[in-house]
Protein backbone atom coordinates (compact mmCIF):
# COMPACT_ATOMS: atom_id res chain seq x y z
CA UNK A 1 0.00 0.00 0.00
CA UNK A 2 1.83 3.04 -1.11
CA UNK A 3 0.51 6.61 0.65
CA UNK A 4 0.82 9.95 -0.41
CA UNK A 5 1.51 13.38 0.62
CA UNK A 6 0.17 16.45 -1.01
CA UNK A 7 0.98 19.47 -0.08
CA UNK A 8 -1.96 21.81 -0.79
CA UNK A 9 -2.08 25.93 -0.62
CA UNK A 10 -5.87 27.42 -0.40
CA UNK A 11 -5.19 31.06 -1.32
CA UNK A 12 -6.36 33.82 0.73
CA UNK A 13 -9.50 32.62 1.44
CA UNK A 14 -12.43 32.31 -0.93
CA UNK A 15 -13.17 29.30 -3.34
CA UNK A 16 -12.81 31.29 -6.64
CA UNK A 17 -8.94 31.30 -5.66
CA UNK A 18 -8.36 27.25 -5.25
CA UNK A 19 -6.66 25.66 -7.87
CA UNK A 20 -8.63 22.79 -9.42
CA UNK A 21 -5.28 20.44 -8.67
CA UNK A 22 -5.86 21.49 -4.81
CA UNK A 23 -9.39 20.66 -4.81
CA UNK A 24 -9.06 17.53 -6.20
CA UNK A 25 -6.18 16.62 -4.05
CA UNK A 26 -8.61 17.56 -1.25
CA UNK A 27 -11.82 15.47 -2.07
CA UNK A 28 -9.71 12.20 -2.79
CA UNK A 29 -7.35 12.48 0.65
CA UNK A 30 -8.17 10.22 3.51
CA UNK A 31 -6.71 12.23 5.84
CA UNK A 32 -6.39 16.18 6.58
CA UNK A 33 -4.41 17.62 8.24
CA UNK A 34 -3.75 21.51 9.10
CA UNK A 35 -4.38 24.53 10.77
CA UNK A 36 -8.14 24.30 12.39
CA UNK A 37 -9.32 27.83 10.63
CA UNK A 38 -7.74 26.66 7.31
CA UNK A 39 -9.57 23.01 7.66
CA UNK A 40 -12.53 24.37 8.58
CA UNK A 41 -13.45 26.05 4.83
CA UNK A 42 -12.92 22.49 3.33
CA UNK A 43 -16.09 20.25 2.39
CA UNK A 44 -15.28 16.81 3.74
CA UNK A 45 -16.78 13.18 2.68
CA UNK A 46 -17.81 10.58 4.94
CA UNK A 47 -14.45 8.86 6.20
CA UNK A 48 -11.98 11.18 5.57
CA UNK A 49 -10.18 11.90 8.78
CA UNK A 50 -10.02 15.64 9.82
CA UNK A 51 -6.76 16.41 12.12
CA UNK A 52 -6.79 20.15 13.63
CA UNK A 53 -4.13 22.20 15.21
CA UNK A 54 -3.32 24.91 16.31
CA UNK A 55 -0.99 27.04 14.35
CA UNK A 56 2.25 27.17 16.30
CA UNK A 57 3.19 23.23 16.05
CA UNK A 58 4.02 22.99 12.28
CA UNK A 59 6.80 20.37 12.55
CA UNK A 60 4.85 18.31 14.49
CA UNK A 61 1.99 18.62 12.11
CA UNK A 62 3.99 17.66 9.35
CA UNK A 63 6.09 14.66 10.78
CA UNK A 64 2.23 13.50 11.50
CA UNK A 65 0.96 13.51 8.31
CA UNK A 66 4.84 12.09 7.21
CA UNK A 67 3.99 8.90 9.31
CA UNK A 68 0.26 8.30 8.04
CA UNK A 69 1.52 8.81 4.54
CA UNK A 70 4.33 6.06 5.12
CA UNK A 71 1.17 3.90 6.53
CA UNK A 72 -0.08 4.12 3.50
CA UNK A 73 -2.76 6.85 3.87
CA UNK A 74 -3.59 9.64 0.97
CA UNK A 75 -2.79 12.62 3.04
CA UNK A 76 -3.19 16.20 2.43
CA UNK A 77 -1.55 19.14 4.51
CA UNK A 78 -3.39 22.28 4.15
CA UNK A 79 -1.90 25.63 3.90
CA UNK A 80 -3.48 28.83 3.93
CA UNK A 81 -1.78 30.87 0.52
CA UNK A 82 0.71 29.11 -1.45
CA UNK A 83 2.18 26.29 0.88
CA UNK A 84 5.85 26.84 -0.74
CA UNK A 85 5.41 30.65 0.30
CA UNK A 86 6.46 31.26 3.89
CA UNK A 87 4.47 27.60 4.69
CA UNK A 88 3.65 23.81 5.34
CA UNK A 89 5.86 22.55 2.14
CA UNK A 90 9.49 24.07 4.15
CA UNK A 91 8.11 22.50 7.45
CA UNK A 92 7.10 19.11 5.67
CA UNK A 93 10.97 18.78 4.24
CA UNK A 94 12.51 20.13 7.63
CA UNK A 95 10.88 16.93 9.35
CA UNK A 96 12.13 14.50 6.53
CA UNK A 97 15.08 16.29 6.53
CA UNK A 98 15.65 15.42 9.82
CA UNK A 99 13.45 12.35 10.26
CA UNK A 100 13.16 8.79 9.33
CA UNK A 101 15.53 8.09 6.48
CA UNK A 102 12.36 6.08 4.52
CA UNK A 103 10.46 9.30 4.72
CA UNK A 104 12.75 10.40 2.02
CA UNK A 105 10.99 7.80 -0.59
CA UNK A 106 7.57 8.75 0.49
CA UNK A 107 5.66 10.23 -3.19
CA UNK A 108 5.32 13.97 -1.56
CA UNK A 109 3.99 16.92 -3.77
CA UNK A 110 3.42 20.44 -3.39
CA UNK A 111 0.72 22.16 -4.87
CA UNK A 112 0.83 25.64 -5.55
CA UNK A 113 -1.81 28.06 -4.56
CA UNK A 114 -2.25 32.04 -4.75
CA UNK A 115 -0.20 33.77 -1.76
CA UNK A 116 -1.46 37.12 -0.09
CA UNK A 117 1.28 38.81 -1.82
CA UNK A 118 -0.47 38.01 -5.04
CA UNK A 119 -4.14 38.55 -3.77
CA UNK A 120 -3.11 41.98 -2.67
CA UNK A 121 -1.32 42.93 -5.73
CA UNK A 122 -4.40 42.07 -7.57
CA UNK A 123 -7.05 44.73 -5.45
CA UNK A 124 -4.31 47.25 -5.38
CA UNK A 125 -3.82 47.44 -9.32
CA UNK A 126 -0.37 46.05 -10.10
CA UNK A 127 2.23 47.11 -7.21
CA UNK A 128 4.30 44.22 -8.19
CA UNK A 129 4.65 44.21 -11.73
CA UNK A 130 8.64 45.16 -11.07
CA UNK A 131 11.12 43.43 -9.09
CA UNK A 132 10.03 42.74 -5.56
CA UNK A 133 11.18 41.07 -2.40
CA UNK A 134 8.88 38.88 0.01
CA UNK A 135 10.17 39.40 3.97
CA UNK A 136 8.24 37.65 6.81
CA UNK A 137 9.00 39.82 9.75
CA UNK A 138 8.51 37.16 12.32
CA UNK A 139 11.38 36.38 14.22
CA UNK A 140 10.00 33.08 15.93
CA UNK A 141 12.24 31.58 13.89
CA UNK A 142 14.98 33.92 12.69
CA UNK A 143 16.86 36.68 14.78
CA UNK A 144 15.45 40.45 14.26
CA UNK A 145 19.24 41.30 13.12
CA UNK A 146 18.79 39.38 10.08
CA UNK A 147 14.96 40.87 9.33
CA UNK A 148 16.94 44.26 9.36
CA UNK A 149 19.81 43.36 7.24
CA UNK A 150 17.13 42.23 4.64
CA UNK A 151 14.80 45.25 5.09
CA UNK A 152 17.89 47.38 4.29
CA UNK A 153 18.90 45.38 1.39
CA UNK A 154 15.45 45.51 -0.23
CA UNK A 155 15.76 49.12 0.19
CA UNK A 156 19.48 49.95 -1.50
CA UNK A 157 17.93 47.36 -4.72
CA UNK A 158 14.98 49.75 -4.58
CA UNK A 159 12.69 46.66 -4.58
CA UNK A 160 9.23 46.71 -3.97
CA UNK A 161 8.61 45.04 -0.22
CA UNK A 162 6.11 42.31 0.52
CA UNK A 163 6.27 42.00 4.34
CA UNK A 164 4.33 38.82 5.58
CA UNK A 165 3.62 38.32 9.12
CA UNK A 166 4.14 41.93 10.07
CA UNK A 167 2.29 41.12 13.84
CA UNK A 168 1.23 39.41 16.69
CA UNK A 169 -0.24 39.41 20.20
CA UNK A 170 3.35 38.42 20.73
CA UNK A 171 5.23 40.59 18.46
CA UNK A 172 3.29 44.17 17.99
CA UNK A 173 6.79 46.09 18.32
CA UNK A 174 8.38 44.30 15.10
CA UNK A 175 6.08 46.28 12.35
CA UNK A 176 7.48 49.96 14.00
CA UNK A 177 11.25 48.93 13.93
CA UNK A 178 10.41 47.87 10.57
CA UNK A 179 8.81 50.83 9.25
CA UNK A 180 11.70 53.23 11.48
CA UNK A 181 14.01 51.33 9.02
CA UNK A 182 12.53 51.86 6.20
CA UNK A 183 11.36 55.81 6.98
CA UNK A 184 15.36 56.40 7.54
CA UNK A 185 15.95 54.92 4.24
CA UNK A 186 13.02 55.80 1.80
CA UNK A 187 11.13 58.86 0.77
CA UNK A 188 8.30 59.65 2.85
CA UNK A 189 5.77 59.89 -0.59
CA UNK A 190 6.41 55.91 -1.23
CA UNK A 191 3.08 53.95 -1.06
CA UNK A 192 2.18 51.92 1.49
CA UNK A 193 -0.72 49.83 1.43
CA UNK A 194 -2.18 47.77 3.72
CA UNK A 195 -4.50 44.67 2.99
CA UNK A 196 -6.51 42.98 5.83
CA UNK A 197 -7.49 39.71 4.88
CA UNK A 198 -8.28 39.82 1.57
CA UNK A 199 -10.88 37.73 -0.80
CA UNK A 200 -12.74 37.58 2.84
CA UNK A 201 -15.75 39.22 4.61
CA UNK A 202 -13.65 41.47 6.64
CA UNK A 203 -11.51 42.52 3.76
CA UNK A 204 -9.99 46.44 4.60
CA UNK A 205 -7.76 48.12 2.48
CA UNK A 206 -5.57 51.31 3.59
CA UNK A 207 -3.59 52.84 0.47
CA UNK A 208 -1.36 55.57 2.72
CA UNK A 209 2.36 56.86 2.34
CA UNK A 210 5.22 55.89 4.16
CA UNK A 211 5.30 59.49 6.31
CA UNK A 212 1.64 58.92 7.25
CA UNK A 213 1.24 55.52 7.53
CA UNK A 214 0.32 54.55 11.01
CA UNK A 215 1.52 50.51 11.76
CA UNK A 216 -0.59 50.25 14.95
CA UNK A 217 -3.61 49.05 12.23
CA UNK A 218 -1.76 45.96 11.08
CA UNK A 219 -2.47 42.10 12.20
CA UNK A 220 -1.75 38.84 11.70
CA UNK A 221 -3.91 38.77 8.91
CA UNK A 222 -2.31 41.97 7.33
CA UNK A 223 -0.32 41.71 4.19
CA UNK A 224 2.00 44.95 4.07
CA UNK A 225 2.99 46.19 0.79
CA UNK A 226 5.84 49.15 0.19
CA UNK A 227 6.61 50.64 -3.09
CA UNK A 228 10.07 50.77 -4.52
CA UNK A 229 11.19 54.52 -6.44
CA UNK A 230 8.59 53.74 -9.17
CA UNK A 231 5.51 52.84 -7.29
CA UNK A 232 2.67 55.41 -8.71
CA UNK A 233 -0.74 55.85 -7.55
CA UNK A 234 -4.04 56.54 -10.20
CA UNK A 235 -6.49 58.31 -8.79
CA UNK A 236 -10.00 57.12 -9.92
CA UNK A 237 -13.80 58.54 -9.34
CA UNK A 238 -15.30 56.75 -6.36
CA UNK A 239 -13.06 54.32 -6.43
CA UNK A 240 -9.95 53.42 -4.37
CA UNK A 241 -7.10 54.64 -6.58
CA UNK A 242 -4.58 52.14 -8.67
CA UNK A 243 -1.28 51.05 -6.59
CA UNK A 244 1.07 50.15 -9.52
CA UNK A 245 5.06 49.65 -10.64
CA UNK A 246 5.63 50.22 -14.14
CA UNK A 247 7.64 47.80 -16.44
CA UNK A 248 9.51 50.18 -17.43
CA UNK A 249 12.10 52.49 -15.25
CA UNK A 250 15.06 55.24 -16.51
CA UNK A 251 13.50 56.26 -19.68
CA UNK A 252 13.94 53.00 -21.24
CA UNK A 253 10.75 51.50 -22.99
CA UNK B 1 -23.82 49.57 -21.40
CA UNK B 2 -20.96 48.88 -19.02
CA UNK B 3 -17.96 47.18 -20.21
CA UNK B 4 -15.38 45.18 -17.93
CA UNK B 5 -11.99 44.78 -18.08
CA UNK B 6 -10.48 41.48 -16.69
CA UNK B 7 -6.69 40.61 -16.41
CA UNK B 8 -6.31 37.08 -15.91
CA UNK B 9 -3.45 34.66 -14.86
CA UNK B 10 -3.17 31.40 -16.36
CA UNK B 11 -0.84 29.96 -14.83
CA UNK B 12 2.25 28.37 -16.03
CA UNK B 13 0.05 25.83 -18.28
CA UNK B 14 -2.00 23.13 -17.51
CA UNK B 15 -5.69 23.64 -16.53
CA UNK B 16 -5.23 22.24 -13.12
CA UNK B 17 -3.61 25.53 -11.78
CA UNK B 18 -6.31 27.74 -13.09
CA UNK B 19 -8.38 29.41 -10.58
CA UNK B 20 -12.09 29.04 -11.31
CA UNK B 21 -12.22 32.82 -11.00
CA UNK B 22 -10.06 33.02 -14.49
CA UNK B 23 -11.84 30.11 -15.76
CA UNK B 24 -15.58 32.14 -15.35
CA UNK B 25 -14.13 35.68 -16.23
CA UNK B 26 -12.36 33.62 -19.48
CA UNK B 27 -16.31 31.75 -20.38
CA UNK B 28 -18.18 35.26 -20.26
CA UNK B 29 -15.99 37.26 -22.01
CA UNK B 30 -17.06 38.72 -25.37
CA UNK B 31 -13.51 39.74 -26.15
CA UNK B 32 -10.10 37.65 -25.15
CA UNK B 33 -7.12 39.43 -25.73
CA UNK B 34 -3.84 38.30 -25.33
CA UNK B 35 -0.15 36.53 -26.85
CA UNK B 36 -1.24 34.07 -29.57
CA UNK B 37 0.23 30.99 -27.11
CA UNK B 38 -1.77 31.74 -24.21
CA UNK B 39 -5.06 32.31 -26.01
CA UNK B 40 -4.59 28.74 -27.50
CA UNK B 41 -4.72 27.50 -24.82
CA UNK B 42 -8.27 28.56 -24.20
CA UNK B 43 -11.10 26.51 -24.77
CA UNK B 44 -13.63 29.35 -26.65
CA UNK B 45 -17.25 29.85 -27.65
CA UNK B 46 -19.21 31.26 -30.71
CA UNK B 47 -19.47 34.65 -30.50
CA UNK B 48 -16.79 35.34 -28.55
CA UNK B 49 -13.80 37.72 -30.10
CA UNK B 50 -9.97 36.63 -29.97
CA UNK B 51 -7.26 39.15 -30.67
CA UNK B 52 -4.69 37.74 -30.45
CA UNK B 53 -1.37 39.51 -30.80
CA UNK B 54 2.51 39.33 -30.32
CA UNK B 55 4.21 39.21 -26.96
CA UNK B 56 6.47 42.44 -27.69
CA UNK B 57 3.29 45.03 -27.73
CA UNK B 58 2.20 44.69 -24.35
CA UNK B 59 0.94 48.44 -24.28
CA UNK B 60 -0.98 48.56 -27.71
CA UNK B 61 -2.61 45.35 -26.64
CA UNK B 62 -4.10 47.26 -23.37
CA UNK B 63 -4.57 49.97 -24.85
CA UNK B 64 -6.84 47.81 -27.31
CA UNK B 65 -8.25 46.07 -24.79
CA UNK B 66 -9.74 49.63 -22.74
CA UNK B 67 -11.04 50.62 -25.79
CA UNK B 68 -12.99 47.86 -25.73
CA UNK B 69 -13.75 48.14 -22.38
CA UNK B 70 -15.28 51.72 -22.72
CA UNK B 71 -17.13 50.38 -25.65
CA UNK B 72 -18.74 48.81 -23.64
CA UNK B 73 -17.33 44.72 -24.53
CA UNK B 74 -16.76 42.03 -21.42
CA UNK B 75 -13.10 42.50 -22.15
CA UNK B 76 -10.53 39.22 -20.60
CA UNK B 77 -6.72 40.26 -21.33
CA UNK B 78 -4.67 37.04 -20.70
CA UNK B 79 -1.21 36.78 -19.45
CA UNK B 80 0.81 33.67 -18.36
CA UNK B 81 1.21 32.95 -14.73
CA UNK B 82 0.49 35.50 -12.61
CA UNK B 83 -1.32 38.82 -14.54
CA UNK B 84 0.14 41.10 -11.16
CA UNK B 85 3.97 39.76 -11.56
CA UNK B 86 5.91 40.96 -14.69
CA UNK B 87 2.72 40.78 -16.84
CA UNK B 88 -0.34 42.25 -18.13
CA UNK B 89 -1.60 44.19 -15.04
CA UNK B 90 1.27 46.69 -14.92
CA UNK B 91 0.68 47.12 -18.73
CA UNK B 92 -2.63 47.66 -18.68
CA UNK B 93 -2.31 50.82 -15.41
CA UNK B 94 0.68 52.01 -17.67
CA UNK B 95 -2.11 52.75 -20.63
CA UNK B 96 -4.77 53.47 -17.74
CA UNK B 97 -2.26 56.19 -16.22
CA UNK B 98 -0.96 57.93 -19.58
CA UNK B 99 -4.39 57.68 -21.61
CA UNK B 100 -8.01 58.48 -21.94
CA UNK B 101 -8.87 59.79 -18.60
CA UNK B 102 -12.40 57.87 -18.87
CA UNK B 103 -10.47 55.39 -18.85
CA UNK B 104 -10.05 55.73 -14.59
CA UNK B 105 -13.87 54.85 -14.20
CA UNK B 106 -13.81 51.19 -16.35
CA UNK B 107 -14.42 48.36 -13.98
CA UNK B 108 -11.00 47.10 -14.02
CA UNK B 109 -10.46 43.72 -11.98
CA UNK B 110 -6.68 41.73 -11.69
CA UNK B 111 -7.45 38.32 -11.49
CA UNK B 112 -4.51 36.34 -9.79
CA UNK B 113 -2.72 32.92 -10.90
CA UNK B 114 0.04 30.39 -10.22
CA UNK B 115 3.36 32.25 -11.19
CA UNK B 116 5.93 30.92 -12.66
CA UNK B 117 8.68 30.79 -9.40
CA UNK B 118 5.66 29.28 -7.46
CA UNK B 119 5.40 26.46 -10.10
CA UNK B 120 9.00 25.88 -9.97
CA UNK B 121 9.12 26.45 -6.08
CA UNK B 122 6.27 23.35 -6.16
CA UNK B 123 8.62 21.16 -8.30
CA UNK B 124 11.79 21.49 -6.34
CA UNK B 125 10.26 21.33 -2.86
CA UNK B 126 10.04 24.44 -1.13
CA UNK B 127 13.25 26.84 -1.95
CA UNK B 128 10.73 29.55 -1.62
CA UNK B 129 10.05 28.55 2.17
CA UNK B 130 12.03 32.06 3.59
CA UNK B 131 12.14 35.33 2.54
CA UNK B 132 12.89 35.75 -1.46
CA UNK B 133 13.44 38.05 -4.39
CA UNK B 134 11.66 37.75 -7.86
CA UNK B 135 13.63 40.04 -10.32
CA UNK B 136 13.07 40.47 -14.01
CA UNK B 137 16.37 40.17 -15.79
CA UNK B 138 14.74 41.56 -18.81
CA UNK B 139 16.78 45.16 -19.94
CA UNK B 140 14.04 45.60 -22.31
CA UNK B 141 12.51 47.97 -19.93
CA UNK B 142 15.10 49.18 -17.14
CA UNK B 143 18.74 49.83 -18.01
CA UNK B 144 21.54 46.51 -16.54
CA UNK B 145 23.18 48.64 -14.00
CA UNK B 146 19.46 48.54 -12.22
CA UNK B 147 19.88 44.65 -13.07
CA UNK B 148 22.67 44.43 -11.58
CA UNK B 149 22.40 46.69 -8.14
CA UNK B 150 19.65 44.25 -7.92
CA UNK B 151 20.81 41.20 -7.72
CA UNK B 152 23.82 42.76 -5.09
CA UNK B 153 21.59 43.75 -3.17
CA UNK B 154 19.74 40.41 -3.40
CA UNK B 155 22.79 38.80 -2.72
CA UNK B 156 23.81 41.48 0.99
CA UNK B 157 20.67 40.84 1.83
CA UNK B 158 20.95 36.73 1.47
CA UNK B 159 17.64 36.45 -0.15
CA UNK B 160 16.90 33.34 -2.08
CA UNK B 161 16.38 34.85 -5.70
CA UNK B 162 13.91 33.97 -9.05
CA UNK B 163 15.03 35.06 -12.02
CA UNK B 164 11.90 35.70 -14.20
CA UNK B 165 13.14 36.42 -18.43
CA UNK B 166 17.13 35.10 -17.75
CA UNK B 167 17.32 34.87 -21.07
CA UNK B 168 15.52 35.77 -24.90
CA UNK B 169 17.50 35.04 -28.54
CA UNK B 170 18.08 38.96 -28.13
CA UNK B 171 19.44 38.92 -24.61
CA UNK B 172 21.63 35.41 -24.68
CA UNK B 173 24.07 37.30 -22.91
CA UNK B 174 22.55 38.50 -19.21
CA UNK B 175 22.45 35.50 -17.83
CA UNK B 176 25.96 34.87 -18.02
CA UNK B 177 26.72 38.38 -16.31
CA UNK B 178 23.83 37.63 -13.58
CA UNK B 179 26.57 34.54 -12.74
CA UNK B 180 29.56 36.49 -12.85
CA UNK B 181 28.19 38.82 -10.39
CA UNK B 182 26.42 35.99 -7.87
CA UNK B 183 29.70 33.78 -8.58
CA UNK B 184 31.65 36.95 -7.30
CA UNK B 185 29.98 37.31 -3.94
CA UNK B 186 28.37 33.83 -3.01
CA UNK B 187 29.43 29.92 -2.01
CA UNK B 188 30.36 27.81 -4.73
CA UNK B 189 28.29 25.08 -3.16
CA UNK B 190 24.96 27.67 -3.32
CA UNK B 191 22.35 25.23 -4.59
CA UNK B 192 21.11 26.43 -7.91
CA UNK B 193 18.11 25.47 -10.20
CA UNK B 194 16.73 25.33 -13.77
CA UNK B 195 13.10 25.18 -14.18
CA UNK B 196 11.93 25.09 -17.59
CA UNK B 197 8.43 24.69 -19.30
CA UNK B 198 6.85 23.83 -15.47
CA UNK B 199 3.28 21.70 -15.80
CA UNK B 200 4.04 22.00 -19.82
CA UNK B 201 4.92 18.84 -22.07
CA UNK B 202 8.37 19.83 -22.08
CA UNK B 203 8.83 20.42 -18.86
CA UNK B 204 12.72 19.89 -17.25
CA UNK B 205 14.60 20.70 -14.41
CA UNK B 206 18.12 20.78 -13.57
CA UNK B 207 19.48 21.03 -10.14
CA UNK B 208 23.04 21.79 -9.50
CA UNK B 209 25.51 24.23 -7.67
CA UNK B 210 26.48 28.19 -8.06
CA UNK B 211 30.22 26.63 -9.44
CA UNK B 212 29.17 24.33 -11.90
CA UNK B 213 25.83 25.66 -13.66
CA UNK B 214 25.98 25.92 -17.49
CA UNK B 215 23.89 29.36 -17.63
CA UNK B 216 23.77 28.34 -21.68
CA UNK B 217 20.82 25.95 -20.92
CA UNK B 218 18.65 28.76 -19.91
CA UNK B 219 15.79 30.15 -22.17
CA UNK B 220 12.95 32.41 -22.06
CA UNK B 221 11.03 29.82 -20.97
CA UNK B 222 13.00 28.85 -17.88
CA UNK B 223 12.86 30.21 -14.05
CA UNK B 224 16.13 30.47 -12.34
CA UNK B 225 16.18 29.61 -8.63
CA UNK B 226 19.52 30.10 -6.52
CA UNK B 227 19.65 29.32 -3.13
CA UNK B 228 20.50 31.46 -0.09
CA UNK B 229 22.98 30.92 2.30
CA UNK B 230 20.61 28.34 4.44
CA UNK B 231 19.16 26.70 1.09
CA UNK B 232 19.51 22.71 0.85
CA UNK B 233 18.88 19.45 -0.92
CA UNK B 234 17.66 16.41 0.60
CA UNK B 235 18.60 13.87 -1.70
CA UNK B 236 16.10 10.94 -2.24
CA UNK B 237 16.67 7.43 -3.92
CA UNK B 238 15.07 7.35 -7.38
CA UNK B 239 14.06 10.67 -7.74
CA UNK B 240 15.93 14.08 -8.30
CA UNK B 241 16.87 16.06 -4.72
CA UNK B 242 14.68 17.84 -2.84
CA UNK B 243 15.48 21.55 -2.41
CA UNK B 244 14.35 23.85 0.19
CA UNK B 245 14.75 26.67 2.76
CA UNK B 246 14.47 26.53 6.13
CA UNK B 247 12.00 28.52 7.71
CA UNK B 248 14.54 28.53 11.01
CA UNK B 249 17.62 30.49 10.60
CA UNK B 250 21.02 30.87 12.94
CA UNK B 251 19.47 28.04 15.32
CA UNK B 252 16.09 30.03 16.10
CA UNK B 253 13.35 27.90 16.41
Amino acid sequence: MSGTLRIVGLGPGPDCWVTPEVTAAVATATDLIGYAPYLARLTTRVGQVVHGSDNRVELDRARHALMLTAQGRKVVVVSGGDPGIFAMAAAVLEAVDAGDPAWRALDITVCPGVSAMQAAAARLGAPLGHDFCAISLSDNLKPWPLVAKRLRAAVEGDFVIALYNPASKARPDQIFEAFAILRAMKAGATPVAFARAIGRPDEAIVITTLAEADPAVVDMSTLVMIGSSETKLILRPGAPPFVYTPRGVGGVR
